[in-house]
């Protein structure tokens, strides 16, 4: 194997879904050693970042928080593993590949469930949520931002059930926290899961999970058969500002700063403005150029697009190779038939009129 | 609560056993943009990552190479996952916390296992071992280095014990891997654990497997409770330089860095040979402050100390305090016991000085 040139890739204009680009002073603390954490001064950081996730979230104030070194994957199996035991019995609404994972999750650890399924694009309904009204399900996993497809899903409908049916409401908001609104207390959301490299804008490798005071309740009466995913021990490890082992320290350190970066600009709903003026721009940007969106229900967070007359990835590979520009590529039976751009990260307007003029001229020289 | 200030630790000189410092072209990689990964660019970062740290390794050609998203213990819980199953009856070496985390691992997942339990501070022997000869074991656990009490213990003999008796033998060598020689083939290990945070030099986030071709094929007929520690999906993901879930793609790019550092300037032996080296300096020139230490058996990556006359917690939290250096505190029963210096990271005789300079300082006031 020849050398790899590792800078090659350091600048790259980022439109994925994550990792997403980073602020300078989050990026700053990257390049810092990172420090021990066995000391009340990181546990400080830690509450600190309970604190701001919290507000963030509209969380009640006896919520807890936890941070999980590991993907948005982990925090989704570690909810359903620590929250719901066979005897419950749960909905969750499939519509792409993430609402599929709580599917393999639930099938894996033995919770009983059954399965909502969307048409491709299109949000939940009233229709599809009434069949399972009054059946005695304990809890509803849903994916409120369907990453895969770019859904995002009526979440006021679905607390609305929850709330009918005395449901514990697991929302797995990893692309969509701080793109979208949310709000914890209101919608009556039990769990909210979210990651470091989506609309936080930190590095990959800590996922975040928030629980309601009812649900920690659950938690610590569950028995689980794992150790690190235990969130008995991650909860009492959290009250002191500490983790049961080793976490990302690093990043961590990279989400204070970010936290406290978007709490100057005037909190989640600065940011989540922001997002949605980047989208904007770009969604009415590209109306001259052959393309669909996909999803009828659209985050701020991402647009899906289908290219009508040539393959979604040669696209994205024809952006990377000759743009120097990341645009986030499906998997599966999507791969030629979606791309995605993110409006997450750092990101500008200035960055949209790169993209575009990028687009434009793949359509100039009949690529697109 | 009161700001932070989240730039008061970065100045600090780190003696603890991990986060430790890192080099500055590792540093420099924490403080760009992580690239998006789906990409056959970071597969080929992540191709290079397993060629070196097989090689590091002494790995046979046939071994894999798996990068967990998490902490040491992650790599633990899967590798007890999916290597072995309540078929299995398992030897494990028990000295301190870390050998009592396998005997966890064991209980939470049924694995049948019989402790071995050296004496504090005090490596494994013959007659330790003897009663457990041709007593129908198949896998034998052990840290070669248990972290917590700062024992090295004697590999070659536990790997003579596993060839007689036809063990599966799964080595942690978390804190040990390219501090102390190990020799996968020559050992005729089946798993070796390591850590980014230790000798290795990155920051905490990624824990590594690598798995012998014997090994492989058992974990591909296991059959897993998990996703998140599916190592047959792993493994398969990692054909193509890929992980199933999003990892820590920073990190990983700067164990490439590392990587290469390492094998430019000659590989893991001289590696080896310099933490030697600064162990060495550190023990000959603590001889006259008021120290005992604890291990008979000592890694060159950590010296253990247990402090006659004063609490070794007080002696971490004036060294933090008012010396800006970091040692690394024992907790549980050891805490005001033993504390432990390591030697691993970007150290250098220089910090050795500083170090040595300040526990001078501590004992002339009486503080030692």
């Amino acid at each position: 194997m020849g050398a790899i040139n590792i800078n090659e890739m350091k600048n790259m204009l980022n439109f994925t879904v994550g990792p997403v680009m980073s602020s300078d002073a989050v990026r700053e603390i990257g390049g810092e050693q990172v420090p021990y954490f066995r000391t009340p001064e990181f546990s400080e950081i830690m509450l600190e970042n309970e604190r701001l996730i919290k507000k963030f979230a509209k969380a009640e104030e006896q919520a807890k928080v936890l941070f999980i070194t590991g993907s948005g994957t982990a925090s989704m199996e570690a909810t359903v593993m620590n929250v719901f035991t066979p005897s419950d019995k749960v909905l969750i609404i499939n519509g792409g590949s993430f609402g599929h994972r709580f599917v393999e999750l639930c099938q894996i650890h033995d919770i009983p469930y059954d399965e909502i399924n969307p048409t491709f694009g299109e949000d939940i309904s009233e229709e599809l949520l009434s069949p399972f009204e009054g059946k005695g399900y304990t809890g509803f996993l849903v994916n409120v931002h369907e990453t895969s497809t770019g859904v995002h899903y009526n979440i006021n409908l679905i607390s609305e059930f929850c709330k009918r049916n005395n449901l514990f409401l697991v929302v797995d908001a990893i692309s969509s926290f701080l793109a979208d609104s949310f709000n914890m207390q209101e919608l009556c959301a039990d769990v909210m899961i979210a990651g470091s490299q989506k609309a936080l804008a930190c590095p990959p490798g800590i996922s975040i999970i928030v629980l309601s005071e009812k649900v920690v309740k659950r938690v610590k009466t569950n028995k689980v058969r794992s150790m690190y995913f235990d969130l008995k021990d991650a909860l009492k490890n959290a009250e002191r500002g500490q983790t049961p082992f080793t976490p990302a320290v690093g990043i961590l350190r990279q989400i204070n700063m970010r936290l406290r970066e978007i709490d100057a600009a005037g909190g989640e709903q600065s940011e989540i403005d922001k997002i949605h003026g980047i989208a904007t721009d770009f969604r009415n940007r590209i109306k001259d150029l052959p393309f669909e969106i996909v999803s009828k229900s659209l985050s701020n967070a991402v647009t899906p697009i289908h290219p009508l007359n040539i393959s979604a990835y040669d696209i994205f590979t024809t952006l990377k190779d000759k743009y120097d520009i990341w645009i986030c590529p499906n998997g599966g039976n999507l791969k030629d038939e979606v791309f995605r751009v993110g409006h997450i990260g750092a990101l500008s307007i200035d960055d949209n009129t790169k993209l575009i003029t990028a687009l434009a001229d793949l359509n100039k020289k009949g690529l697109l």
